[in-house]
């Protein structure tokens, strides 16, 4: 797949260019995508490539949250499965309870069928997707993405939202969800919106969690649910400015 | 070509989109290329999406070098074709002396000649090609990008870069070039390389850079010489790093 030596100083970062410009080829990813991509590449060069303390902090608590909930889902979009399908399956091995479902911006039947199919592939047992005849709306927000599967997101305590956009977030805010967002941007609208932000890069976070939740299920819920309400969004949000001032 | 009312806040922004997807499509730009522009696009939402008094100094600078120059040249990429071609175009419409060589990272001869008519569709009476059969090599770079026309970026004094990679950009000052890059990033490396940076979006800055050279034909040799003399392009960056910082 790949002629970028390992030794690479940048290598992890030319592999995902690799992996998302790949899933564009499949007809995972959109256009759309690659742009969005870029966007977090600049925010994540300003933050060293690194999963940052507050990143590790937001991952905590994201692994309190998926652990005590009662109904977490994944959802993904293209560029999460073309850039992290990997890391999504590695996380489910670990976590059965969590549900994964398709939910795409540039929505056809098509791309979300690739998309379920291609995860699947990877070893994720169910898929769901958000527009299917099992389908009901989130309010307030137009277009595909609004949908939700009656199993899935409509039916989810806890929602994990990677690279997703901010009408999208906010709308799942309203409607009761716990949102857990993955963004490098902390200043974007989804950063701000979700309860829990990990802004760190989808691939690393992916994994940070996976140890963590390895971890945390073995500890009692109450001290799970103590590091849920120690937690503070906005301050994590503000040390994660401060780390890019800094980086320039 | 689009439905984005021309209203919307980030209507410019959007538009440079579509203009990019559309040069996928047409085969001008590169998928790197839609990678590459994210990145520009984060530190242009940090810098407000206005051009800042430190591009203006810039391009005021750059300005005079293309009008005391002896053989300026405006080195294009697809992206920078796809994104400006029209501003380009409209550039050398107002200083005929400019001459315009493509030259690409991911070069393919289909994709130079693309881009060649692309912008002699656009009204550029004269579009050299890096690759062809008077090209000579720039030392000590690898692939495509290191041809250069011999009527072309060989024999300039002046070279005009946009969206350009560090390597070349190097390369071209070793070779004893006065190199004007484009670059929303001012940490990059073409930005530190380039004797002068322009840290502004493409069309905003040749925009700038048309009305600036309007008024500066009228004015003496020295005056322009003086302007250049004054010049200082670390302290440039630095004001730039300073307003991303404050943008945070």
């Amino acid at each position: 797949m790949t002629d970028i030596p390992s030794n690479h100083p940048r290598y992890h970062s030319l592999l995902l260019r690799e992996r998302l410009i790949e899933g564009l080829h499949r007809g995972l990813a959109s256009e759309a995508g690659l742009l969005a991509h870029g966007r977090g590449e600049a925010f994540d060069y300003l933050l060293g490539e690194r999963t940052q303390p507050f990143a590790t902090e937001a991952i905590e608590v994201t692994s309190a949250l998926l652990l005590t909930a009662k109904h977490p889902v994944f959802s993904v979009n293209g560029s999460a499965a073309a850039l992290a399908g990997r890391e999504i399956a590695d996380l489910v091995a670990g976590h059965d309870r969590l549900l994964i479902e398709v939910n795409l911006f540039h929505h056809t039947p098509e791309r979300s069928r690739r998309i379920a199919d291609y995860l699947r592939a990877l070893g994720v047992p169910r898929v769901l997707e958000s527009v299917s005849d099992d389908s009901v709306p989130l309010p307030s927000i137009q277009h595909a993405r609004k949908h939700m599967h009656r199993e899935g997101i409509a039916s989810a305590d806890v929602v994990v939202v990677a690279l997703e956009d901010g009408d999208r977030c906010q709308a799942l805010v309203e409607a009761g969800k716990q949102v857990i967002a993955i963004d490098l941007n902390p200043l974007s609208r989804t950063a701000r919106l979700a309860q829990v932000t990990i802004v760190d890069e989808i691939t690393r976070a992916l994994h940070v969690l996976k140890v963590a939740m390895a971890a945390d299920r073995k500890r009692a819920h109450e001290e799970l649910s103590g590091r849920l309400a120690r937690y503070n969004n906005e301050a994590v949000l503000q040390r994660a400015v401060a780390a890019i001032r800094s980086g320039l």
